[in-house]
């Protein structure tokens, strides 16, 4: 049985996941000194899923003709089965930590919300990528998409999606916060614009609580099944 | 109503499909000089294309971790979807004779015959990448492997597919021999290995012939929908 912990971190653009998924991987290696603790990204968290992600995220050339959504949707969940296989999988089997930057919820709030791809299908894509594999944590950094841009402005050097605007990311909000009334367990919803360290210790401490709920659930099914083969 | 001919051209690394490519869009330009001829392939169709086409078609370095079957399939499906949307339809549209080296048949002997996945689920990933586009002839230049390994061989600088070896093209080959026998009135089986002068004169006369068809078809419509419309 799988024994690792399998966490994403989602949200608009500028909503801080990444700095944050910097920080509560540093946080769980102190916490955690024996455990492994993988930080990777979706996409290019594999050396085919980088070439994949240069290709979705690169802005286009003046001209260019635009990336249709099904092609764009499709990009993805192969940087994903790739990922799935190559490193998410293994990780999980030898018990990490995985803290993965985007996932599903990410496919599911741009591509479906944003540019009208049903989600269901969407889903049944990610069942072809993904198997069943899912995340058992989704941390899902959250805040008013105007005062966020002005983050990713700051940061200079905006990519292809971050370019579509304000209210294309308003639509990509929206997706996130319906996936978490949706799946309350798993998706955690948290305030983007809080601070940094509180942030982190909300995070770590949501982890940590999965992580142990996870452990208990693992020892109860080794124990069940040692008894079963004894 | 579409008023074009979708034709694609398949078989094995070697067959001589994309020199009978060539020799029938000439030879159809002398036919049907006022036509639109349009040749275009599958993966590398497009811009974005040409990027999934190096990437999926690229020798890997050694050390690399291999391409996961489910990526490699997603992979062409995003190609696809980008090319059906941004050439294929408004091509098709306009009326043209649209030539493709490879399309969806390739997936189903490549992806699924020698690489193991479900045909069932290459061809629902094709319908949410085409929708309903399928050609209306397809030409499979069929032979013996071994021998049509020779040539590929001759031409140097073999790509990472032609690298699986003469096991793996006799899959891909029953893969498509097995549509060919499936669906006889759309996919035409000849002789790879005839010469190329034969080759370019029964491939161009099956296109006439469908175009034909397929023109009588569009008149009948044309009438009724006048008709109904008077």
């Amino acid at each position: 049985m799988c024994s690792g912990l399998f966490v994403s971190f989602e949200g608009v653009d500028g909503c801080g996941k990444s700095t944050q998924w910097q920080a509560v991987a540093d946080a769980l290696r102190l916490h955690y000194p024996d455990k492994e603790i993988l930080q990777t990204r979706n996409p290019g968290g594999t050396k085919i899923g980088q070439a994949i992600r240069s290709l979705l995220l690169t802005p286009q050339a003046d001209g260019d003709a635009p990336m249709a959504p099904m092609s764009e949707l499709l990009l993805y969940m192969a940087d994903r089965a790739q990922h799935v296989e190559e490193v998410l999988t293994p990780a999980l089997d030898r018990g990490a930590i995985v803290l993965c930057d985007r996932f599903v919820d990410s496919s599911i709030a741009y591509q479906g919300a944003a540019r009208g791809i049903e989600p269901e299908l969407i889903l049944q894509l990610n069942r072809f990528a993904c198997g069943d594999l899912h995340p058992h944590l989704t941390l899902l950094f959250d805040g008013d998409v105007k005062k966020l841009a002005k983050r990713v402005k700051a940061r200079g050097n905006q990519d292809r999606l971050e370019l579509e605007g304000t209210a294309f990311q308003e639509k990509v909000r929206q997706g996130f916060l319906a996936l978490a009334q949706r799946e309350p367990t798993r998706v955690h919803r948290l305030d983007a614009l809080a601070s940094i360290e509180a942030l982190t210790a909300q995070a770590v401490e949501l982890i940590m609580q999965k992580s142990e709920t996870a452990q208990a659930a693992d020892d109860i099914w080794n124990t069940y099944f040692a008894e079963e083969t004894a």
